[in-house]
């Protein structure tokens, strides 16, 4: 089965979840400065999933780039990742309008972990149907970034009810180290 | 007329349809755990909405793969079901803030059946395009598994006025029976 | 310049206006069939406009087809084409949520003669740009269909201040003689 | 890396922007002319963010056309102005509910500032990725008609303190120039 329309259903709804995200910065009440203050925590909540966001299409955008092909198991896998992104813009939402809460960073933390697994399960998914020497294999090699990216957003769910802060302060640092263009991919594809 | 641009509008209208369904997930109102028990049945609403528009999305998927060409009556058949699909959300939504009540329950499984009939519909103008020796008309067979869904989801619309957890069980049982994957299509691609 | 972003593009705005259309479709309230009732119009509006922007997709699909190539000219009439068809969901729900008042009516029928003289000038647009012999030319011929739809809207929003019914009537007319399939185009391609 | 995946999800995003901005036009509220009247200044803002972003989408269109591929730092660039555009619905409601008052003025301004130099910082990511002699290099020539306009927003940030309408006179000023359709790169196409 050809990978170019999972492709382009998944850019679409990455693009749609970017998109409608900003739904949720509301129009500030008032017309001077001091109407922005109660939406900055939202506005970096937003900044935060933009970002986030970001990073899981440049991935896939990279991944699906040396896949060789796709089955139902890979279909469903992939649906299951958009199902938790599709998420963010609640999960964002909420986390920004109760100003960084316990409960919402934690429940936040926990989209974002389920995120991290979905995109896991679909890189099992795609291993199973791609064999040991594909371009695929390695380029994905043992997906130790994501791997490492799940452990500590579970970690910060839980560390959120000791400290919130400490669990922002670590989505904020594997935001960062995402950032960091991933070269396995292209490392790959120039030999 | 190539079937291209169709693919990529229903791609585009069922990626929109997916993903703002989200918006009637309401932010919890209040930053502890309970806020989010209110939330609960309409997220498990939005999770059974999720499913059945990527199985529509899975099977059009499928069904476009082996379609040669398209006409008029296939695009307006197809616009028909994309507009039931299209109030997925109003009808997701109207069962999931009402908990489950009788009448929502049976609005949504009445948006199923108008959904299962539209695409029983598109199937049928497919047909009448493609002959009986084609790809197309050997992968989809005589569509049994979309006759029986049909009418068990018409079954539901009356059921939910005698029980509506009946109906509920039902729209969850459907929904299992496809995500076991549709073998019918790759099976005659392999051939 | 090639048309195929252009295509791209212009279905990608007709696919999200015709799907967030829904969202003006509040979620009734109350959970029995009583609550139903006030969204009737607006459900009506939502119909007859998700027709009507079916038709122009419709149409530009069938439209662009024929077309060779575009110009800067041809984009910018097509995104005035874009934004009338865009103020659709707000002209909409302003009818539906009003019930069919007169102002509405005669506002709804603007944009709907807003979107037919968009259309016009982008036909205009690609005439200049493709000569009298090509299958555009030929296909597009002197676009009576269009001008009469025009014409009769322009009626319509001037008769909505007599009697608004007849302008809805108008309406509903202009798009069954739309729905019946535009063969033109199809006859000359298959020559 | 190619560049269609890139083109495709940048169309979808900017596609996504310019008809969610339609969801802040509230329905107005009332059945005769006169509730449209406060409805007249977001309307306004309405018409000169579409212009803006389909001026956006035009420049991306035109650009993506000469570019031969892109990196790691070429996504990036890319969605940090898709992030800044992604405001526009925000901030164009802001001017419109506050009937052009000095702040918000000052904010879509300095939204605008934001996308124009995102703009400035994509194609100077563009230009360290392709030689001197490309097609790209002799199309985007110094940008000087984008560096202008980054001037003359970052300008009327400041001025609208002086006096609101100056900017809101700059603003649509350098959305006439840009109308004016760019012939760089068709001329250097042609040769």
């Amino acid at each position: 089965m050809g990978k170019g329309r999972v492709e382009a259903f998944t850019d679409g709804v990455v693009a749609i979840i970017i998109t409608i995200m900003v739904l949720d910065l509301k129009v500030p009440e008032g017309e001077d400065f001091s109407a922005l203050v109660p939406q900055l925590p939202i506005f970096l909540c937003y900044v935060l999933s933009f970002i986030n966001v970001g990073i899981y299409w440049n991935n896939l955008h990279n991944m699906f780039h040396t896949v060789q092909r796709v089955d139902g198991r890979v279909l469903w896998a992939n649906l299951h990742l958009l199902f938790w992104l599709s998420l963010m813009p609640v999960t964002t939402a909420f986390m920004g309008e109760n100003h960084f809460a316990t409960v919402p960073v934690a429940i936040y933390g926990f989209d974002l972990a389920m995120c991290a697994a979905g995109y896991a399960i679909l890189v099992l998914a795609l291993q199973r149907l791609h064999g040991r020497d594909t371009a695929f294999a390695k380029a994905i090699g043992n997906d130790r970034k994501g791997r490492i990216s799940l452990a500590v957003y579970i970690a910060a769910v839980a560390l959120a009810f000791l400290n919130r802060w400490i669990s922002v302060g670590l989505y904020v640092a594997v935001a960062l180290v995402w950032l960091v263009p991933d070269t396995r991919f292209s490392r790959v594809l120039e030999k």
